[in-house]
């Protein structure tokens, strides 16, 4: 039995097994489903990590780590002989230095406390996603991920300065230095950074903090053409120098959509316009700030770069704005089957590339909605397809016809969720055979008996 | 003869040799000793790069690359059977795209050349520093290069979306997608960006811009304890919210130096502060710009963080202002010899560390004269040391004082320049055991037969 090798150096709270199994789960989607693993293990510091993966290589066993679960891709999917390790008792926020302006935490500490924890030293932990609630800092280093901000502050790569590392074999790598700058030798932590749980397991950080914006404004503007779109984040961004923080493209269709549910999610510009942009800008002098939105969105409609916009002034209408933009559930509550997407492609070429992906779509009949929408900005577009039935044909039907122009496109076939489980098939549109054959000789050189999350990425 | 080798690949006016080694140097500041190498070859194309790079990797011949010969750390030196590899003809903008706001770039343009061409569209590439008319885009992205905005943009590191390369064995791995996210697998430029010149050679980029300022101040404030620089930084930063862009910190002793030798680096404050900060706003509203400046010194004088500050308002003030903290010649000229050091150090320990540096110095009376300086924002400081001969031990001597405190601090011996030669007996103050010896297999997996800049880093 797997889970009495490791009796000796934890505690029994320590090691779920047998029955216990019934109340985990792979993913926060899919909590009716019990999980398939020969054990879970909830390590309390980084020496019990590194214990556990010494046992772990030492026989072969494969490991799969867990976050908080979050995860669209499928990387923490397991099978029966799998150990796995949850990183949810390493919830330590262990110092936050106002003055280095970073915070130093454990792995398993949920990005809602870390922000909780920011805020009442009046800093931020820039990033946000809709999973805040649940998804870990280690998770969401594995896998490097994106959201809302990353206009102004970056992926997660950018806000991480030191990390704490365990390999495969129970080394542990630690470098959890407070410092902005260092280039002595190679910058191992990239390596980390994305690799969803393949070449190690993460259990601390120093991530990087900035102060806190002190006002925190939106708007919508509603445009005819996308070229317009492209003009009007130049002149914003321009002309807002810093203070833009989000710009996110919403297609007339999915905004209809989107805006119809209830009251809650009403309309904020009627429906005469092919794209809808959500502005956000945040700032330090609440005044002068919103005079700075209100005068560019109206230079922008005396240049007739946007037809109309509306402003959100208070905290309610600035939350009742990002609802609509967020509360993705208002598309995919009305689908039969749900297929999701999250590509990259250069901006320029999002606008054709999306109009000809409906139309294949509607030529095709095979989906029952197609939605377009996402982080224009970082040229990253989300596609949510409806469908009538949950068959490999299918999937493999409507992947096709999102990805065909991938590679011609010079885009990604993931641009922050990862490869996973679900994405490996496509791996090919976004790399190139060098490419992955130098990840291979990577994750080969750091896990040689391949016990780190197997079958995941490739 | 080495040098004939690649006779039937390139050009005779490719090939230099013999005599042709005179005029070529290793570095900008040694360009009285002339080059010891084997040949210095100039390829035109990627595909040149890699026909040489298989040549030598078949004879295990070592290979060092040269881009702008700037580096300060002995990086580009070589010995007499080299062959070295000089970008300088890979000189092309191939494409400057102002809506995916990209730049793709071959690896030997300079980078003046590519804020020239950036300028010309609005746009900015926002790296800057005082080697700019030298220094080559492949070699500041072996470098991982930082400079004077780094507080704002981040390290070269941040603004490269995408890289094409050549192995040791010459194989080319090219991604040169213009897109900003991409989750697809491990991230492989992050390893070569940085990797001065050991894992691979730089053909071509993708570099990020962004919209160009339209208004640029810079001011001089004078502080009396290191307590308030810290203060004054997390109160301008808080409350210009996007525009801070230049954050340097002068010492006392090296503010009067840097200030007294010419009419045109006259003092722009009094000697009586123990602190001079460089303060720069970059935005897109001039006039208020400029109060949003004299609005957050106002108040920071009120609050008596600082004791007293001067704004620059026209062109010829903001250079008057930036001459003083570039002109290190000022520094330097007054000294028999020099010897520099770019330590990182969490930034609430720098007063304190530099004040012991200080005085280890003046107890043990080594130096001639001894300047701090630098990027304080970034935890990143600058000292200047003089001396009386050039031996050896008064090197090790002075690198001993510096060094001895950074594992403790957990500070870097690094934070921009890199190891090259001159750091290589202190990378173990900055990396642990372990980081480097996974430095070292991933350079044995990438370069196992080691002839790309062979002895550098390690
Ligand atoms: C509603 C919702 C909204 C989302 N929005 C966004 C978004 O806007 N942008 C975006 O980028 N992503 C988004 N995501 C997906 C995002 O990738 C995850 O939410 C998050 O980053 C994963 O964190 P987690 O702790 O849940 O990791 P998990 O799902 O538990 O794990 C993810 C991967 O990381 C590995 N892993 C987890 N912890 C560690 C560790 N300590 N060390 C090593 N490996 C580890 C796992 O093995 C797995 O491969 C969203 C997800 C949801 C459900
Ligand atoms: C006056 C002055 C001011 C400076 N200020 C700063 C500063 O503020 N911040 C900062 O970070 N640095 C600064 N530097 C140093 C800085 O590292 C270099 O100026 C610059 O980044 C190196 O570019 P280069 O083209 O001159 O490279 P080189 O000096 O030619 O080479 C540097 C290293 O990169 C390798 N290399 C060069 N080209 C390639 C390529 N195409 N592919 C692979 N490897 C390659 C070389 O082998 C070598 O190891 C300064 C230097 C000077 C002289």
């Amino acid at each position: 039995m797997i889970h009495t090798l490791f009796a000796d150096h934890l505690s029994t709270k320590q090691i779920i097994h047998g029955a216990g199994l019934k109340s985990r789960y792979h993913h926060i989607w899919h909590m009716d489903e019990p999980l398939e693993a020969a054990c879970v293990l909830l390590p309390e510091s980084t020496q019990q990590v590194s214990t556990i993966l010494k046992i772990c290589h030492d026989r072969g066993l494969a490991v799969v780590t867990h976050g908080g679960l979050t995860n669209l891709v499928g990387s923490t999917e397991t099978k029966e002989n799998d150990v796995v390790i949850s990183l949810e008792r390493m919830n330590q926020i262990e110092e936050i230095d106002s003055e280095s302006r970073t915070a130093t935490v454990q792995a398993g500490v949920i990005l809602e406390e870390l922000h909780r924890a920011t805020d009442s030293q009046e800093l931020l932990f820039p990033l946000n996603f809709g999973a805040r609630g649940s998804a870990q800092i280690g998770g969401i280093i594995a896998t490097n991920a994106g959201g809302l901000r990353v206009l102004k502050y970056g992926m997660t790569r950018h806000l991480i300065l030191g990390l704490e590392v365990v390999l495969a074999d129970g080394t542990i790598v630690s470098n959890l230095r407070k410092i902005i700058k260092d280039n002595s030798g190679y910058d191992l932590k990239q390596l980390f950074i994305g690799s969803e749980g393949t070449l190690g397991i993460i259990t601390k950080a120093v991530v990087k903090l900035v102060e806190k914006p002190k006002s925190r404004y939106a708007a919508y503007a509603g445009l005819k053409k996308y070229e317009s779109v492209i003009q009007l984040l130049k002149h914003i961004d321009a002309g807002a120098s810093g203070k833009l923080t989000g710009f996110e493209l919403i297609w007339k269709n999915t905004y209809e959509q989107l805006t119809s549910a209830s009251d809650a999610v009403r309309p904020p510009l009627p429906y005469d316009y092919e794209y809808y942009v959500l502005i956000e800008i945040q700032g330090a002098h609440p005044d002068k700030d919103i005079q700075l939105l209100e005068h560019l969105l109206e230079n922008a409609l005396e240049e007739e770069i946007i037809e109309d916009a509306v402003i959100a002034r208070s905290q309610s209408e600035v939350d009742w704005f990002f609802r609509i933009r967020e509360d993705v559930n208002n598309l995919v509550d009305f689908m039969p089957y749900d297929q999701h997407f999250d590509i990259s492609i250069p901006i320029p070429e999002i606008g054709g590339y999306i109009a000809r992906c409906y139309s294949r779509f509607r030529e095709s009949g095979i989906a029952t909605q197609v939605y377009a929408f996402g982080h224009v900005a970082d040229g990253n577009i989300h596609l949510m397809i409806g469908k009538n039935d949950t068959s490999k044909a299918t999937k493999e039907a409507i992947d096709h016809l999102v990805y065909q122009e991938i590679e011609t496109l010079n885009g990604s076939v993931s641009a922050e969720h990862g490869i996973g489980n679900h994405k490996k098939a496509y791996l090919k549109f976004s790399k190139s055979d060098s490419e992955i054959a130098i990840m291979k000789a990577l994750k080969n050189q750091l896990d040689p008996k391949g016990i780190m999350n197997p079958g995941k990425i490739f």
